[in-house]
C-alpha cells in the first residue's frame, strides 16, 4: 500500500518512483481510489521533472493492462499499425492501410478524431455515407484475415486508463510532456498486439512538436518503449509546416485518398505513403528490395483501389464513392483566395490553417462538437512555388457565411509572398 | 471570463498572470466553479515556477478577500498580533500575549492547531479545563476592548479560500512554496485589521525551513506583502534545531507559560517572549527604551499574570490554574531516560521530540485526530551543557505503554553526546 501524496512528493522532489508505486497508481486511479486532484498534480510534476526509463516503462506498462489486450493470434499474417502524431491535412492513413494489405500485411489500425486544430482519420472516413469505425470484436478479427486491413476507433476497453488520463491532461495544461504523450500512445499501439508500429512524428507549426529536437526526443522516447516491449518501431520525423497533400477536410481528403491508391495524388502525399508502405513491409519482415517493388505494384495493378472498395463495403460504407467520389459529401459552395501580389510562396501554415478548418466546421472546437463533412479547403500552392498576382491560392468549401468569415480571418496571414525564391521544404526530415 | 486551463499553461511556461486572472481563480475555486484537479495542477507549477512580486500581491489580496474581514474599529487601542511558522516546545504566544495586552496594546490572537512534528497554541490552551477557543464576534471586540487579549481559533467565515487551498495543498505535495505559504499566512492575518504583526520564523530540523536562507527568503516575502499591504511587519529568524523551553505537550507547556509569567521561565522561553513583546510595542507605536521597561514591569508587577487570569476567566476556563498549576490534567505516569555516557550535548533535536510528541498523543497524526492534554516531555538539557553518564535528559509523561514504547523508539536518536565541548545555539539568528 502507498501513500499517494508521498509518491506526489518523491516526483516533485527528482526521486524516482519505483515501478510497484506506478502500477498502484495507474490501477488505482482507474478504479477511481486517487482522486482527480492528486493525479493532476502528480502529471504537473511530471511535466517538470520528467520520467526516468524505468518509470516511463512501467507507466506505459501499467496503462498498456489497464484493460483489455487484443488476441489477435487467430490472423495468419504479421500485423503491423501506423500512427501520426498529427497535422493538417494527414490522410496518409487512409491510402497507406490498403496498400500495406494488399501487400499481405494485416493493418488492425485504430486511429483518432480530430481534435484541436488537428483532422482525425475516423471523422475522414465517416464521410463516406455509411461507413461506421465501430465494429464488434469477432467481425474485426474475420475481416482482418479476409481483407487484411480494419480501420476503427479504439474501444472503450482497450486502455481505459489512458482516456481518463488524457481527458484529466486535457484539462490541466498536463499535455506537453514527451513521457506522458509517449505513454498514451505506445500504451494503445502496444495493445494492439503488433509485429511492428511505424510512427510518423510531425514537425512545425501544424504539428504538437514545433521543433525537430523536441519531435527527435519524442520519437526516440517512443522506439524506445517499442523496443522494451519486444514490438520493432520506425520512426519518421516529417514536415508539417504546411498542410500535406492538396486537401483539408474530410471528404476532400478520401477523394485525395483515392487519387493516391489511383497513382495519381499530389506528389507529397504520395511520396510519405510509399515510403511508410515499403517501412512497414519491412518491419513486418518482408525484403527492403522486394517491399518497393510490391507496393508499386499494389497501385498499378489497382489490387490496393480494390482492398480499399472491400474494406468500405465490409464496414457499411458506400464503395459507389471509388468510382464516382462525386457521391462523397458536397455543400455545392465555394471561395477562391487569389494571390494579391506576385512572387514565391514563403508560408502556407499548416496550424493557421487547420485552425481556419475548425471553424469551418471540418474540426472539433471541444470534443462534443460534430464535424461537418464537406467543408474544407483546396490548397493550390507549395512553400517555394513561384505565383502571380491573381493566381488561386486556396479554395474554400463552405456551408455557412458566418463560419466562412470566421475561417477567412484566420487565413489572411496564413499565406505569405515574398520577392525572393524560397527553397521547398524537406518532407521526410529523418528516420529512426 | 477567464479559461483555467490557459491561467494553468501560462504558469507552467513561466508566463506572468494577471491579477484579475488571479482574483478569478480565488474566487471561482472557492465558489466552487473551478474544480480541484485545475487548482492542484495550477499549485503545482506554482511550486515549480514560484510568483513575482505582483502575482503573491495579488493572490493574497484575493485569499483576503475571500470572505469576512475583521473591523476592529471599536477597539481604541493599537492592535498588534504575533504568527510563528511553528516548531517544537513553541508555547511563545501564550505568555506573550497578556504581557503585551498589560502594557497596553491589544492582541487580537488567532491561532492554530498542532499539525504534523509540531504543536499548537490552541491545542495548550485548551488543556486549561473548560477553555474555549471559539467565541462569538460580539464577544470578541468587548474581550478585546475590556481585558486586552483574545486567543481563539479562526472563524469559518475569515479567509475561507486559505482553508480551501490549505486541504488541497495537504493532499496534493504542492505545501513546500514561499509564495503559497507566504499567502497562506499573511492572508489570515491581514484580515485581522491589525496595526502591527511580528512575525517568528522558525529554523533547523523542528522547523518547516530548514535552512537559514529558506527561513530569510520566507521572513522577507511575508514582510513585503505586510507592507504592500499598509501593514508594518517585524519579522525574527530564530533557532528550532532543539525544543523551546524545558516542555513539550499540551498542559506542561501551560506550566511554564506561567512560570514565564511569574518571571521565573526557563531562559529561552524568557528571552524570546520578552524580545517579542518588545517588537510589539515598538509595532503598536510605543518608543523602544518605554518598551523594554513596560515590558519588564509588567512581568515583575504581577499585571501580565493578572491579564492572563482575566484572559482564562472570559473564554471559560479554570483561572485556578494560575495559583494551582496541579489543576492541569497529568497522567502521573513517568518515564526518565538518562545520559548513558559523560560528555556534552551536542544534538537534542526538535524534530526528533516532536514526532516522539505526537506518537505519544500530544499531537496529530491527521487532522482529525484528538490531542492527549497531559502527556509531554521535560527536557532536562540544552545543547552545549555539560552532562554525567545517569545525569537525566529527558522525562517523558505517558498514559499507554505502546504510544511510550513507540515515542522511546524515536527519542533513541534524538540527544547526542559527544567528549568535546559544543557551543551553544543562537536562539535570535536575526530580525527583518
Amino acid at each position: 500500500m502507498y501513500s499517494m501524496v508521498e509518491q506526489i512528493r518523491r516526483k516533485r522532489d527528482g526521486l524516482e518512483l519505483d515501478t510497484d508505486a506506478i502500477r498502484w497508481i495507474i490501477r488505482e486511479y482507474t478504479a477511481d481510489e486517487i482522486p482527480d486532484y492528486q493525479l493532476s498534480s502528480l502529471l504537473m510534476a511530471i511535466v517538470f521533472n520528467g520520467m526516468t526509463t524505468d518509470e516511463l516503462a512501467a507507466w506505459t506498462d501499467a496503462m498498456l493492462h489497464s484493460g483489455d489486450v487484443l488476441d489477435l493470434s487467430s490472423v495468419d499474417k504479421a500485423k503491423v499499425d501506423k500512427h501520426s502524431t498529427g497535422g493538417v491535412g494527414d490522410k496518409i492513413s487512409i491510402p497507406l492501410a490498403p496498400i500495406v494489405a494488399a501487400c499481405g500485411v494485416a493493418v488492425p489500425m485504430m486511429s483518432g478524431r480530430g481534435l484541436g486544430h488537428t483532422g482525425g482519420t475516423l471523422d475522414k472516413l465517416e464521410s463516406i455515407p455509411g461507413f461506421t469505425t465501430q465494429i464488434d470484436p469477432s467481425a474485426f478479427d474475420r475481416q482482418l484475415t479476409d481483407i487484411g486491413v480494419v480501420m476503427v476507433g479504439q474501444t472503450e476497453r482497450l486502455v481505459p486508463a489512458d482516456r481518463r488520463i488524457y481527458a484529466l491532461r486535457d484539462a490541466t495544461g498536463t499535455v506537453p510532456s514527451v513521457p506522458l504523450i509517449s505513454s498514451s500512445i505506445m500504451s494503445k499501439k502496444l495493445a494492439e498486439d503488433l509485429d511492428g508500429l511505424l510512427l510518423d512524428v510531425k514537425v512545425g507549426s501544424g504539428a504538437f512538436m514545433k521543433t525537430e529536437a523536441d519531435a527527435r526526443t519524442l520519437a526516440q522516447t517512443m522506439s524506445d518503449l517499442g523496443a522494451a516491449h519486444g514490438t520493432p518501431v520506425t520512426a519518421f520525423l516529417t514536415d508539417m509546416s504546411q498542410p500535406l497533400g492538396a486537401t483539408v477536410g474530410n471528404a476532400n481528403e478520401i477523394r485525395e485518398s483515392i487519387d493516391v491508391l489511383r497513382g495519381n495524388g499530389p506528389q507529397d502525399v504520395t511520396e510519405l505513403t510509399i515510403a511508410f508502405a515499403r517501412a512497414m513491409l519491412v518491419l513486418a519482415g518482408h525484403d527492403g528490395e522486394r517491399a518497393a517493388s510490391d507496393v508499386d505494384a499494389a497501385i498499378s495493378s489497382g489490387a490496393a483501389l480494390t482492398t480499399m472498395e472491400r474494406l468500405i463495403e465490409a464496414q457499411g460504407g458506400d464503395p459507389g464513392v471509388i468510382e464516382d467520389p462525386s457521391r462523397l459529401p458536397s455543400t455545392g459552395q465555394h471561395r477562391v483566395i487569389e494571390a494579391d501580389r506576385s512572387g514565391f510562396i514563403a508560408r502556407c501554415d499548416a496550424y493557421d490553417i487547420g485552425v481556419a478548418g475548425v471553424r469551418l466546421g471540418a474540426g472539433r472546437a471541444k470534443k462534443e462538437d460534430d464535424v461537418d463533412p464537406a467543408v474544407g479547403f483546396t490548397v493550390h500552392v507549395d512553400v517555394g512555388a513561384p505565383v502571380d498576382a491573381g493566381q488561386p491560392l486556396l479554395t474554400v468549401e463552405y456551408r455557412d457565411d458566418e463560419r466562412l468569415e470566421s475561417a477567412l480571418s484566420v487565413l489572411k496571414g496564413a499565406i505569405e509572398i515574398t520577392d525572393e525564391p524560397v527553397p521547398a521544404r524537406t518532407l521526410i526530415i529523418d528516420t529512426i
